[in-house]
């Protein structure tokens, strides 16, 4: 008996407090009130918070304010500051606003939950990770529209909130994306492979067909163009995307400089290529298929739900719309 | 005093006789049409053949008879056939069409210098490598549009024939393209750097992305898209372009695999990566500004032309119209 997700509780629209206001929060911002929520924002800046205001949004620098009102209000809290920033919100939040159910949309999600868990606050918290972005930054490339139909990964593991996880899941819906369920650790290994790795293999791509001097690069067409498309990304935002993922990076370069060792071997013994392209085709070929299935059946809260929303995520299932 | 391109004979525009009605082959045919030359092509299977009749274009599937017609009109050869098919055509080639102006469209041009040489058509041989084409095959799939401005690489040899290379730099320049002189052996190390390489880290990341099962699969999002784009490609196709150029590949790929493996050390050691991405982030924007200057000052066939026209395409210069 397949039904869809569905909570026993009421409708979650609670309000939503962004702490940070770059370009996800500030996307995140808007897309909140868009979507109808009471919604505010905090930046430590005051350029960020004049932006904002200047654009009809309520927001603020005084945090202590910020997370008092979100306290009362019992608002949901997006973390949303630079990772070396982490470390002092979670300690104000735990201050001023320990009860509230907390989220952040930080691209690594095992070191977030450590440090969320290293102030006390694992109880409400469900982390989060909106796979969207631009090469831009800041409140000013912020767009309401850029969460449409993009993956917004909402980690669950066991003894998660449940009525926490529902207003996570409630809120990325709300702005637009499908939301995948995942165990923290199994995203970040995931990440390492599908975000991470593939900036590393640009580099490398981008150097060498430099290293053959500008007759190779006036040769380049589209294979080499679209490989290297991420090599053009300001070398400090993807320091520290993949500086922040360190670990499940090595195993993921492990893999491919196996694969592409291997692949030397063959190429200079017998000139050939076949094990690795047709893998690679059969790969991207399933890229192409997945299916995206809805996910049904899970009452968030019952027995095991945690555990059964994992799996669905694990099975490249998403979860496209609140159904209560 | 620069000056552009020239030559001081008149304009070339003689026939052009297509061996070969493929993709390549058959956009061609289509483009010289357009330009207004006489041109007519051959087909071993009569598929095509009939195909390209069918769309009001002169095609034949006697080799023997294409051929002489192409020597008594002292028409420009272009071979277009599959590598499989090139020993044979040269063959032929040989035997009724000796004297005509050679040159071939095949993406490694050392190994066709050789093949050209050992039949003994080395004196009036031009190589040629157009940087165009789609996933799809066959006649059908061709466009005479195809060239609108691509590269389309011409070699220039000492001793290469200067009426011979003006009159397939002028062919290219016809079909659209601009053109980009270049020593064969330089042209296989190029493309192996931004052609081949491309396909072989596209097919590791797709592997290695789909170990991460169908998680990682549903997470993926534009670096993944972008960087395994050319994975999708037909095997068969990746491989006959990989495995024919399989020397300098192997050059290229080492390069890369020693870039990969030192930042592997840096990650694990140090959870560091700047100096890949500084330098992948710096050969990017050397590719995106490249300035692609206009080739002038050189006059085919005075002495030294052959070297002068390698050099400035070594500089990323290009030819772009008939200048005369």
């Amino acid at each position: 008996m397949c039904q869809p997700i569905r909570v026993s509780a009421e409708s979650t629209t609670p309000p939503v407090c962004v702490l940070g206001l770059g370009l996800i929060g500030g996307s995140l911002l808007r897309a909140a009130v868009a979507a109808g929520r009471t919604a505010w924002g905090y930046n430590r800046s005051a350029g960020p918070v004049e932006e904002a205001r200047a654009d009809g949004y309520d927001a603020d620098s005084d945090l202590t304010a910020v997370l008092r009102r979100a306290a009362e209000a019992d608002a949901v809290l997006v973390v949303a500051v630079p990772v070396p920033a982490l470390d002092a919100v979670l300690g104000q939040i735990a201050v001023h606003a320990p009860g509230c159910t907390l989220t952040d949309v930080v691209s690594v999600k095992g070191a977030v939950r450590d440090a969320v868990a290293g102030h006390g606050l694992g109880s409400r918290f469900v982390g989060g990770h909106p796979m969207a972005g631009t090469s831009q930054s800041g409140w000013s490339a912020g767009d309401g529209e850029l969460f449409r139909d993009a993956v917004w990964v909402v980690t669950a593991e066991d003894g998660t909130d449940p009525a926490s996880w529902t207003r996570v899941a409630d809120l990325a819906l709300d702005c637009g994306a499908v939301v995948v369920p995942a165990d923290p650790d199994e995203h970040d290994s995931a990440v390492a492979r599908i975000s991470h790795l593939p900036h590393l293999l640009a580099e490398a791509l981008a150097v060498t067909a430099a290293s053959g001097g500008d007759l190779a690069l006036a040769l380049a067409a589209g294979s080499f163009r679209d490989g290297t498309r991420v090599a053009g990304t300001a070398p400090d935002l993807v320091r520290a995307m993949c500086e922040a993922n360190a670990e499940a990076l090595t195993v993921a370069l492990d893999e491919a400089l196996e694969l592409l060792t291997a692949a030397r071997a063959a190429l200079a013994a017998d000139a050939d290529t076949e094990a690795l392209v047709v893998a690679g085709h059969a790969a991207r070929r399933r890229y192409e298929s997945l299916p995206r299935t809805e996910i049904t059946g899970v009452l968030v809260g019952e027995p095991g739900w945690e555990r059964l929303l994992r799996d669905a995520g694990r099975r490249g299932e998403v979860l496209r719309a609140r159904t209560y």
